[in-house]
C-alpha cells in the first residue's frame, strides 16, 4: 500500500550515507540482500520484542526501539564480540502512527551500538482493537574478539571463580526512566576488556536475561559443572535493597543484562574493569557435579537452576 | 514455561551434529549467539512470513515452513549468492499444538538450501481465538559470488538487455500442492550459474516477488535508467495461460520468485541456464530515462512501475 512505500522511501532515505559512517556497509537498505563486509568468526543473534510481551502499550517508542536493539547486543556483547550490521523485522499493527518514529530510533540506537541497520522487512497486521500487536524481530551480526574468539557458555571448568558484573534484580522496578529493562547498557566495553586481558583464562561467559539464578544453572549445565553461588556476595541494586535486600528475588527476577563469567582461579580479575563504570563481584565458584546451588546467610542452601523469569 | 523449555530442548537436540554436516557452523543454537566461519562479502537479509497475510490457516505446516525460508534464500539468490546459515524467530499462538514439526520443517527446508537454522528465539503471543497470529521471521547469511561479487539491482545500463527466468504470473493459482507461491524453487544454481559464466557482463539482478512490473520499475529505479518490455514476450505460466494468456494480469500477480537480470548485448544469454531447468527468455530492453513500460500485441504501452502486488 502506499503508507508501506512510504515508510520503506523513509528508510532508504534516512540509510543514505551508511557507508561513509560505516565502511563495512557496502549495500544498505533498498536491494534485495544488504552486503557487509566482516572476518573471522561470526556470530549471529536474533531476539523479539512484542507489545503486551516485552513491553507495554505506554512504553516510549524510544525506549521500545532502544531495547530491542539492546537486548541483541547484549548477546554479542555476552560472547565478547563486537556489533556490526543488524536487520529489524517489524509487525506494524494497522493505524499504528509512530512508524516512522520507531524505525528512526532503532536505526539511532543501532548506529549507537556500532551495528546499523542495513534491511528490514515490514508486515502490517491487523488493528490493535482487532488483537494486532507491535513487534519487531532483531538480528546483529557480529564479530568475535579477534585473538580470544567467542567465548561461549561451555567452558567453565571446575575450580574456575565465577563474576558477575554491576548489580543484579529489580529491573522491573519503574525508577528513573521506566525501569533498567528499558535502560540497561549492553556490557560491551568490560567484555571487550576481559577478553583482551584475560584471555584464554577467560573460560565461560553468557549475560543475565532470564534470571541469575535460571542462566548459573544453564551455563553449568552447558559447561558440565555445579556452580555454588555465596547468596551474601550477590550485588543487589539499589531497588531490590530499597525492598530488603532479597537476593532470593533478585536472582528470579531477570532482564539484569549483566554479564556472568567464570575464570581461571590464577587469572587476576580486577573489582573494576578499566575504563568502564562496572564494577566486578566474585559471587562463586565451580564444583563438580551438576546444577547452581545459591547459599544463603543462613546457611540454607537452594537449588537456583530452576528459578527466574521466563519471557518465552 | 515448561512448554517452551520443552521445545527448546527438542530443537537443541535436533540441532547437535550440525557442524559435521556443516563445517562452517562453529556453534548451533543454545549459546547466546551461532558462531559462523563465512568469508568475503556477506549477504544479509530478513523476511516475515505472518499467518493470515502470507499463508491461509489452511496451509500444511511444511509449506508454511518451506515458504518462511525459500523466500530469504530467493533474496540470496537475487544477489548470486550462496547461503551459509539461518536464524528464526518464531511467534507461536498460545495452544497452538505444531511448534515442534514447524521447527523441524524450517530446519530441513533450511539444511536443504544450504543454510542450517544456527539460532532463533521464540515468543509465545495470544491464543488464535484472541486474535494472536502464527509468524516467523527467517533471517539468511550468505556469501557473495567470489569473483563477480553481490549482483545489484542498480547496475543496469542503457542498451542492457532485459531476462527473466521461468515463467510469470498465477502463483496464487491453486494447482497441485497448493500453487506455486508456496512450492517455488529459489534459483541459487541458475544465478551462480549467470554470476560465473556472465560475470561483469551480467550488470543487474533480482527477484521478481511483488509483480514483474513493479520489480522491473525498482530495478529501472535503483539503475537511472527505463525497461521497455515486449509484453508478447512474457513467458507466461499455465495458470495464466489456463484463463486466456494475459500478461496483464501476469506482471501483477506476484509471488514468483523468478530471476530478473539485464546483460550487456554482447554476452551470450543461453535459452536455458545449463545443468537446470530453468529457460530464459529475453523480454525487453534498458533506455534512457525511467520507470518500466510494456507494450501489448496491440502496440499499447502501459506504464507499469506502479502495477503489482504488495505484500507489507
Amino acid at each position: 500500500s502506499v503508507r508501506e512505500n512510504e515508510l520503506l522511501r523513509h528508510i532508504f532515505e534516512r540509510s543514505k550515507g551508511l557507508s561513509t559512517a560505516f565502511p563495512r556497509v557496502v549495500v544498505g537498505p533498498g536491494d534485495d540482500c544488504a552486503v557487509v563486509n566482516a572476518t573471522g568468526q561470526l556470530l549471529l543473534k536474533v531476539d523479539q520484542l512484542i507489545e503486551g510481551r516485552h513491553f507495554t502499550p505506554e512504553t516510549p517508542i524510544d525506549l521500545i526501539a532502544r531495547k530491542a536493539i539492546a537486548r541483541a547486543v547484549s548477546d554479542i556483547a555476552a560472547m565478547a564480540g563486537r556489533p556490526v550490521a543488524s536487520l529489524a523485522a517489524a509487525m506494524i499493527p494497522a493505524g499504528y502512527p509512530h512508524a516512522d518514529a520507531l524505525f528512526d530510533a532503532a536505526a539511532r540506537w543501532a548506529r549507537h551500538w556500532g551495528c546499523p541497520l542495513v534491511g528490514g522487512d515490514i508486515a502490517r497486521v491487523a488493528r490493535a482493537q482487532e488483537g494486532g500487536r507491535l513487534g519487531l524481530s532483531i538480528t546483529v551480526l557480529g564479530e568475535a574478539h579477534r585473538t580470544r574468539g567467542p567465548v561461549l557458555r561451555s567452558g567453565a571448568r571446575v575450580g574456575d571463580l565465577v563474576f558477575v558484573t554491576g548489580e543484579i534484580g529489580g529491573s522491573f522496578d519503574a525508577g528513573s526512566g521506566g525501569g533498567r529493562h528499558l535502560t540497561f547498557e549492553p556490557r560491551l566495553a568490560e567484555a571487550a576488556w576481559l577478553a583482551e586481558n584475560l584471555g584464554e583464562r577467560l573460560h565461560a561467559m553468557m549475560d543475565v536475561s532470564d534470571g541469575l539464578g535460571m542462566d548459573a544453572g544453564r551455563l553449568a549445565a552447558a559447561s558440565g559443572v555445579r556452580i555454588d553461588i555465596d547468596g551474601g556476595a550477590i550485588p543487589l541494586s539499589p531497588a531490590v535493597e530499597g525492598v530488603g535486600g532479597n537476593w532470593l528475588q533478585a536472582i528470579r527476577d531477570g532482564e539484569d543484562y549483566e554479564l556472568l563469567f567464570t575464570s581461571d582461579p590464577g587469572a587476576s580479575v580486577p573489582e573494576e574493569i578499566p575504563g568502564t563504570a562496572a564494577r566486578v563481584t566474585r559471587i562463586g565458584v565451580a564444583t563438580p557435579g551438576s546444577g547452581c546451588f545459591v547459599k544463603g546467610v543462613d546457611g540454607r542452601v537452594i537449588d537456583a537452576s530452576a528459578m527466574g523469569f521466563e519471557h518465552a
